[in-house]
């Protein structure tokens, strides 16, 4: 294993060091080892709705990156691939809290729902009231390793950004539930993995993959997908990730969607992009119009090559929201 | 090998097309395989100095993610690590041309630096008028592989950046080069391998590292740098590039700079702030103001593992053009 890092107890709180001094103009951390999380420089917004996201480190800039104004107010940054304890969830929804409520993002992932769930109780019986979104937009396999039901994976940084914007212009907590899960509910993924990932603790890749073998409906901790297959063309692997995710939503002709090829980490650029000309070709040969793109490193799993595509399917105000304003370390210029 | 590609003979083409679909807002390709560019959507600004980049592709999002308002006019992407021909140079600079001449910004290289002078030459024949910057900030080696003199690296992302924002302020021809010589004469970089990449048409990673060894002084084409190494922790990894730059460039306490910390392509951004915790930590040791920071993938190798360093020595006026807006596909909600 070569990595830059020192040692591997340390990767999450050094990475998270480096993190806010880097970006100290839109971001501060706790400080507290035992209550690790992120939270936005001028700390909780007074009368708007706060947004928590976390879960297991590894999958930067999901959710650090993503605090700031118009999308989330905490994060709280796990082990890597590891949930984060009920302690910091707690401490980083009482930061965020402006006195109008809590919103939750939670990927669906078994410990994840069970700590936010148990961080919630904390609160609300602190009188913070607290209301949580469950994303799972993964069409690859129904239960998984670590999960009950579908896995939450890209679709959350949709549900982050327009549910962020939501709050912003000052929906009640109701109302940016009501946002989130209309993004969940038209938002779906999947995934593939030519590489694997290596784990600092572990100290070797998370799973074997042939030199010429590729995995289709990878997870994002490299769980299993639907299947390993001979490695095949851009185009071919671009078809067999899109198809599910435009059955599962049932798009038809006429309809609108933001177009979205995240990379894994350790995916050249170029070809997220011969990707994306893939899908969009696709669904424009379906009546589809691709309203709006994001194609990058968004929600990653250190190192792995590969990448996901996430349909979201729009209308007028998820539009707007998806366009809102958004300043956060990941997303300007000196991300 | 395997890449999400469909043909090594037309990566960049594909890459090219679904990167224009993506930003159609901001950027067009000029549509013509054989003098590939891409440029600002809205054409040549009146009045104003044009900027055109280029070079080899698989640096993304190095140069074609940079054309946009406050940074690059035209970007002319070559095959993979190969110099464009004088063609799309020329047919960039026409096109960039608003009738106050053209900047070329060209990475130390000598077929970029041949090519660009040669389109030129070209271009003043049809009465443009064309200067060039040569960016040479690579302290790791004086003579390597494809360069008489230093390399140009990630200090070119600087360069264009603040070179940018001098011609969208309305600086002349000569003002906007003397600004990007200021900028070129007080940047520095160093870069570290920990693994290679595999260049599509080669097929074969670009060149050997063992599982313990690193390479330290890498140039972005994987060209040899200044030593290989055994793999030492990320804190001594970011000293050893470090402290050629700080010597290099002269630096002294109560000094500014910008900390950059470039991802080459396949490294997780954890590790990139864990060597900009690491960087910071000794420059403010050194009594240096680290005034302005990057951390993420701007210029880089395909999916090679490892990072750069960049010092970029800061005065007012230089900070004020770092800081100006830029809205370019790289650097903007839904890059």
């Amino acid at each position: 294993m070569k990595k830059l890092i020192n040692d591997a107890h340390v990767v999450v709180a050094e990475s998270v060091e480096g993190f806010v001094q880097a970006h100290a103009d839109l971001v501060k951390s706790s400080g507290n080892p035992e209550e690790l999380f992120v939270s936005r420089a001028g700390g909780a917004v007074q009368g708007k709705v706060g947004l928590v996201s976390g879960g297991g480190s590894g999958h930067e800039p999901l959710h650090a990156g993503f605090v700031g104004k118009g999308m989330l107010d905490a994060a709280v940054p796990g082990p890597v691939f590891t949930s984060p304890t009920p302690d910091p969830i707690l401490a980083a929804t009482k930061a965020a809290d402006g006195g109008a409520g809590v919103l939750h993002i939670v990927k669906n992932y078994t410990g994840d729902v069970l700590n936010f769930e148990t961080a919630a109780e904390l609160a609300e019986a602190e009188d913070i009231l607290v209301k949580a979104i469950v994303v799972n937009d993964d069409v690859a396999v129904q239960d998984s390793l670590y999960t009950a039901g579908r896995r939450g994976v890209a679709g959350t940084v949709l549900v982050e950004k327009i549910a962020g914007a939501a709050a912003e212009r000052g929906d009640d907590l109701d109302g940016v539930l009501a946002i989130a899960t209309r993004v969940n509910d038209n938002v779906r993924s999947m995934g593939v993995a030519l590489t694997a990932c290596i784990v600092p603790h572990a100290g070797k890749p998370s799973f074997d993959l042939a030199d010429d073998e590729i995995e289709i409906g990878i997870g994002i901790h490299g769980e299993p997908g639907r299947k390993r297959i001979k490695a095949v063309s851009a185009d071919e692997t671009t078809d067999l990730l899109l198809t599910p995710i435009v059955e599962d939503l049932g798009l038809s002709g006429g309809e609108k969607v933001v177009l979205f090829v995240n990379g894994m980490g350790g995916t050249p650029s170029s070809e997220l992009y011969i990707v994306y000309r893939r899908a969009r070709s696709q669904l424009e040969a379906k009546g589809v119009t691709v309203e709006r793109s994001l194609v990058g490193n968004y929600i990653t799993s250190l190192e792995m090559q590969g990448c996901s595509i996430t349909l979201l399917r729009l209308d007028d105000e998820l539009t707007e929201l998806y366009d809102a304003p958004v300043d956060t370390p990941a997303l300007r210029w000196g991300a």
